[in-house]
């Protein structure tokens, strides 16, 4: 009937994406009473804090806190951002995180002039760098990070020959530092993906690299992320981030209209109907999208938290 | 690269969907203003209203003033909803609607019993009733419509068998009457199909009877309507029924959690951004999906709305 993958990853940002957007105040216990709800859940990987600059994010002001507190449990990878040397060497300081090196960049340059003051030939010298320092503390596990993909609010609609060009500089930055790129991340940043252009793109760059493994990076802002996961499925994507009841919001994304990422529980709702497996309790996480809209104080986007799920249905009818 | 049509039709339901739900009072001024606006969009069909019980549905109680009262636009048909004899006489009785026939079924026998308080037997002659109806008032346009086609609150999981059962059941009542069934609705009464679903009941129906036109119906309860959507674009499927700002919600589907039908303007965008003509001016119709909020005086699903369309972004850049 199709290639759907049979299981897929889920990398869950609600909480990172969700604290950093909220305005609050919400307080560290609340942080890590959802944190430690996602970690019953089955989810093998949680995005748990941002090491960034409290004046800038004072969401985050207390993510030393957050990740001290939250309860560890086996077999859940606890992940963190951060975005300069000094928030890489606060992450170290953590206990328990699992550290993933990155490689970024974005298919519009002038998107990462906007948002990170940098064109394309200061950011490999930067990617140099970071590079250098990961493999000085001993990281190993590196994500190639393409913001921007599907196309930019400053620059408009993508080539596809940006991207596999952007690519391509992932790869040969790795390649000059003798790291290996176990993973690219094609972000819809600013939400310009159709079903179809992720088709296309992700196409693209496996008919270049076929056992190059992608995961997908979907912002909801125009109502298509649960579609263009879907078309990722179809082209057998088989990792994906997403954020708890819709969490967060891109504040970089030049307007206030910019919703979080694809909707976690709604993505692994239509997984589990379709028969992929996620690895993930459904209900479990309903109650946890259920505890977000608590902690935020408001209600969030996602839709099977207020549908409810098939299965509670189908028990009830047996 | 697909089968994607080059054009759908896009059957707009907000109005009739949204009155019938919202708890209001909306005035009558009000509802034309909103179907006014809509027939600016380049939409081709617009259902303006539904003749039923003022005492079961108090927001259609108005139903004929609004149809009196709207700006009728040439080359959009405007329609309306009847349940019975009454319903049709009232309805004939308006000018300017174009009145579509309908015979019509439900996938689960369980859901007709309680939505409409009757089985199959007891149906087929509604339906054969209704004909003899249609066709003494002149009626030549017949829509077969199947409720519940993709899985029932009340039956669980729908058998393709029993999909393709009653789409046999439907053409039988027409050849026995001697119409001809324009295009048969599948509908998502309560939002169980996933978009795999939707291929492979699509898919089953077509293998059957390849020349008849479908149309889908596709409730958001879950977050699925524009994947499902995508789904059915995929299969070829040309027609929609949807939902200016995702309005409405279905009353029967027997909890408060049910969401209206696939939003108009989030289908309309991705299909423009993806190629397929849709005849309709997403700008003017997000300004409809904007005054649709005003008239009722809360926040709607849409998202299109809110994030924007692409093309105010190019023109931005050009």
């Amino acid at each position: 009937m199709s290639d759907l993958p049979q299981r897929i990853d889920v990398q869950e940002e609600g909480p990172r994406e969700g604290f950093q957007f909220e305005k609050g105040p919400i307080s560290t216990e609340r942080k890590i009473e959802l944190i430690d709800a996602l970690s019953e859940t089955g989810l093998g990987e949680i995005q748990v804090g941002s090491y960034v600059n409290p004046k800038r994010v004072p969401g985050w002001a207390d993510v030393e806190n957050v990740v001290s507190g939250i309860a560890r449990r086996e077999g859940v990878r606890y992940t963190a951002l951060w975005l300069n040397e000094r928030g890489l060497e606060r992450a170290l300081a953590a206990e328990g995180l699992f550290l993933k090196g990155s490689i970024g960049t974005s298919a519009s340059e002038t998107f990462m002039k906007l948002n990170q003051n940098r064109g394309y030939a200061d950011n490999e010298k930067v990617q140099h760098n970071q590079i250098a320092l990961y493999k000085e503390h001993g990281i190993t596990y590196f994500r190639g990070s393409m913001m921007a993909a599907f196309g930019c609010n400053f620059e408009g609609d993508v080539p596809i020959a940006k991207v596999i060009e952007q690519a391509e500089s992932i790869r040969r930055i790795a390649d000059e530092n003798d790291v290996k790129v176990d993973i690219l991340s094609l972000a819809d940043t600013m939400a310009w993906a159709t079903p179809e252009s992720v088709k296309q793109v992700v196409g693209a760059v496996r008919d270049r690299w076929p056992d190059w493994r992608i995961t997908l990076h979907l912002h909801d802002t125009r109502g298509l992320g649960v579609a263009n996961a879907y078309a990722g499925l179809q082209m057998g994507v088989d990792s994906f981030d997403s954020s708890v009841a819709g969490l967060g919001g891109c504040p970089f994304a030049g307007h206030k209209g910019a919703a979080g990422n694809v909707c976690t529980e709604d993505l692994v709702f239509m997984c589990q109907e379709m028969g992929i497996d996620t690895g993930i309790d459904l209900e479990a996480l309903l109650d946890a999208a259920r505890l977000a809209e608590d902690v935020v104080g408001h209600d969030l986007p996602g839709s099977v938290k207020r549908g409810g799920s098939l299965n509670t249905l189908r028990k009830k009818l047996h």
